[in-house]
C-alpha cells in the first residue's frame, strides 16, 4: 500500500474546513500543513484538523513533506498561487471555478503543462451518486435518446449579501450565482452531454443590495445538437435539480443542498425518479406513464475527488476534471455572462478560439 | 335562472369530442348542433353527444337556435370560420392557439370588435386548480418576490408523427410543440407574470420523421423584469410542470397530463409542493428547508371555461382570455420561433409593434 499523499491547505476559509473534514475520512491523503495570511486562521485551522502550519506560502512550498497543495483562496488568486506551486514542483488541487477569466485559466494550464504537476479542479458535483447514476442510465440507453437536460442551482445568498462582499463584484464573481453555483452545473452538463457550443442568457440583480447579477437563466446548445437549460438563482430557498428528457424516459433528480458539505451523507438526501411509458397505445387519449424511484449510489464526493487526485499523484491514473475540462466550464460561464451583457446569443468559440 | 346558451360544434376531431363530453357536465350550455365537412363525422358526433347536425356551415350559422359556435377546426382555418360566425351574429369560442399568424389573429380581433360578439379562446390550463392556487399564493405574498418561473410541457408526439401530418409543417404549427403545447404555458406565464417583452429560443427537429421543430427551449423576460424558462418537447414521456422561485418560497407543480381530457379529474392528478426556509441562520452550513404539500382546489377546467363564456354571452361579466390576450400569447410564440430561426434574441414588440 502507498503512503498517504501529504497535502497542505492554502486559503483557510469555510470551504477549506469542509474539505479538511472530508479528508479526515480518507487514508489516501494526509493533511500536514496549512497557510493563510491570517495567523489566527492558521492557528484555529491547525488545531481543529490536527495539522501543522506555515508562516508563509514560500515556507510551505519549501517543505519536503508536502506533496500537494489544496487551494481554496478567492477565485481571482488561483492562478498566482498555482503557478508558485508548480514552480516548486507541488501538485495542486483547486476549488471550482478554476478561474474567473480565461487569461487566468490559461496561465494555470501553462503552469501545469510546463511543470508536469498533477492538477485537478474540484467539480465534485459530477461525482454525486445521482449524477453517476444518471450518466450510467444514459450510457446504457435506459432513457433512449436525450434531447434536453435542465439544471437548476439556487440558494438565498443574494438576499443577505453585503454591498461590499466580493461575490457582489462582477469582476470577481461574473454573473454572481452563474460563477459560484452555475459552474457546478455547467460541469455536470458537459459531463453528461459533451462540449457546449452556444449559449443565450438573461441575468440581472434582483432583490439584493449588490450590483452583480443575482438571478440568471441560460440556454445551452451542445456539439451533439442536444440542448439544456441552466437556472442559477441567489434569491430563493435552495434548489439543486437536474431533469433529463429522453425518448424512452425522463429523469428527475433533486438534492437537498443543505447536506452538501457533509459529503458522505449528501446522496442520502437526494431523490432520482424515472418516468417511462407504462403503456403507449399511440392513442393520445389512451396512454399511461409510470414514475419509479431509482436507487442512488452513496458516495463521498469531496473525499472521492481528493482520493482520485492522490492516486494520480502516486502515478495511478488520470484525474477526471483536469485544467482543460475546468477551463471549458469557465469559458461557457463567461460566454453566458457576455450573452447577458450584450443581449445576444454567443458561441463559446468566440472566447475559446 | 337563464336558459342554457345553445352552442354548436364546428370541426369534429378528437378535441371537439373532449369538449362536448365536458359540456355534458354543465347546465349552462347545451350542445344543439354540429358541423364538419365529413358527413360520417357529423353523424357519429351527433349520435355520441345527442345533438343535431347541419350539412353546411352556412346552414348552421343560419339557425335561430344556435347562440354560439365552438371552433376546433385546424389553427390556420380559425380566422375564416370566426369571421363568418361574427357576420352571422354568433358568439365564438375557439380552441388555442387563436391563430398561427398575427395576421389571422388580427382578423379575428377585428371581426370581434366590429360585430360585438362575445369571443373567448380556450386557454384552459390557467384555470387548473394548481394554477389558481399558484396565482393566489403569489398574490398573497406567500412566496415573497418572484424572480423566475419555469414551465415545461412535453409529450411523445414527435416520435410517431407521420411525415405528412400538419403538425410537422412549420407553416401550420410553427415551432411544433411550441405552438401545440407551449402556447398553454405562455398563457400561464403571462397570467402569472404579465406581458413578455423579450425571448431567446433554441429549437430543432429531433428524433422524428418531420422537418418541423420537435424540441425547443426558450427564455422569456417580462415587463416586470422577471424571467422565465419554457421547455416544449415532443420527444419524451409526458411532462407538465411549473416551478416558481420566490424570495420566501419555491413552488413545484406537476400534473399528470394523461388526465387532461377528463377535465373534472385533472386536478386530482396534480401535486403542488411549497419549499420554504424552516430555519435561516445566515450561516451557509446551518440552515434548513422544509417542503410542504399544498392542497390543490378541484375544478373542471374545460367546463369552467365554457361556462364563463356562456355567462358572458348572457351579459354576465367578461371572459378572461379574450382575443387580445390570446393574440399576445401567439405573438410571444412567434417571437420564439423567429428567435430560433434567426439565432438572436427577439423583442415581442418587433412583431406586435
Amino acid at each position: 500500500m502507498s503512503a498517504p499523499v501529504r497535502v497542505a491547505a492554502v486559503g483557510l476559509g469555510r470551504w477549506a474546513n469542509v474539505l479538511a473534514t472530508a479528508y479526515g475520512r480518507s487514508d489516501t491523503v494526509r493533511l500536514v500543513s496549512c497557510f493563510s495570511r491570517s495567523a489566527d486562521k492558521r492557528r484555529t485551522f491547525a488545531e481543529r484538523h490536527g495539522c501543522g502550519s506555515d508562516d508563509s506560502y514560500q515556507a510551505l512550498l519549501a517543505r519536503d513533506d508536502v506533496d500537494a497543495v489544496i487551494v481554496t483562496v478567492p477565485n481571482d488568486h488561483h492562478a498566482a498561487v498555482i503557478e508558485q506551486a508548480a514552480r516548486s514542483g507541488k501538485h495542486a488541487f483547486v476549488e471550482k471555478p478554476i478561474a474567473v477569466t480565461l487569461e487566468d485559466a490559461r496561465r494555470i494550464e501553462r503552469a501545469v503543462d510546463e511543470s508536469g504537476i498533477v492538477f485537478a479542479c474540484g467539480h465534485s458535483a459530477r461525482r454525486l451518486g445521482g449524477l453517476r447514476k444518471i450518466k450510467a442510465l444514459m450510457d446504457a440507453g435506459d432513457v433512449g435518446q436525450v434531447s434536453v437536460v435542465e439544471a437548476v442551482f439556487a440558494n438565498e445568498r443574494g438576499l443577505t449579501i453585503e454591498a461590499d462582499n466580493w461575490r457582489g463584484d462582477p469582476a470577481r464573481a461574473p454573473g454572481g450565482p452563474l460563477t459560484q453555483l452555475g459552474v457546478h452545473q455547467l460541469d455536470n452538463l458537459q459531463y453528461l452531454l459533451g462540449p457546449v457550443t452556444r449559449v443565450a442568457t438573461f441575468g440581472k440583480p434582483m432583490y439584493t443590495r449588490v450590483r452583480n447579477d443575482t438571478v440568471n437563466v441560460t440556454l445551452l446548445e451542445f456539439e451533439s445538437g442536444q440542448m439544456a437549460y441552466l437556472g442559477t438563482n441567489w434569491a430563493c430557498p435552495g434548489v439543486f435539480s437536474i431533469n433529463v428528457y429522453g425518448t424512452e424516459a425522463d429523469l428527475f433528480y433533486q438534492l437537498d443542498f443543505s447536506w452538501w458539505s457533509d459529503s458522505h451523507l449528501t446522496d442520502e438526501h437526494s431523490r432520482l425518479t424515472k418516468r417511462a411509458f407504462a403503456r403507449a397505445t399511440g392513442d393520445p387519449d389512451d396512454f399511461d406513464l409510470q414514475d419509479v424511484e431509482v436507487e442512488v449510489p452513496q458516495v463521498d464526493h469531496l473525499r472521492d475527488e481528493v482520493e482520485e487526485f492522490a492516486r494520480a499523484v502516486r502515478g495511478g491514473g488520470r484525474v477526471e476534471v483536469d485544467a482543460r475540462t475546468a477551463t471549458r466550464n469557465v469559458a461557457v460561464m463567461l460566454a453566458a455572462v457576455r450573452s447577458s451583457r450584450e443581449g445576444r446569443m454567443v458561441q463559446v468559440d468566440e472566447l475559446m478560439g
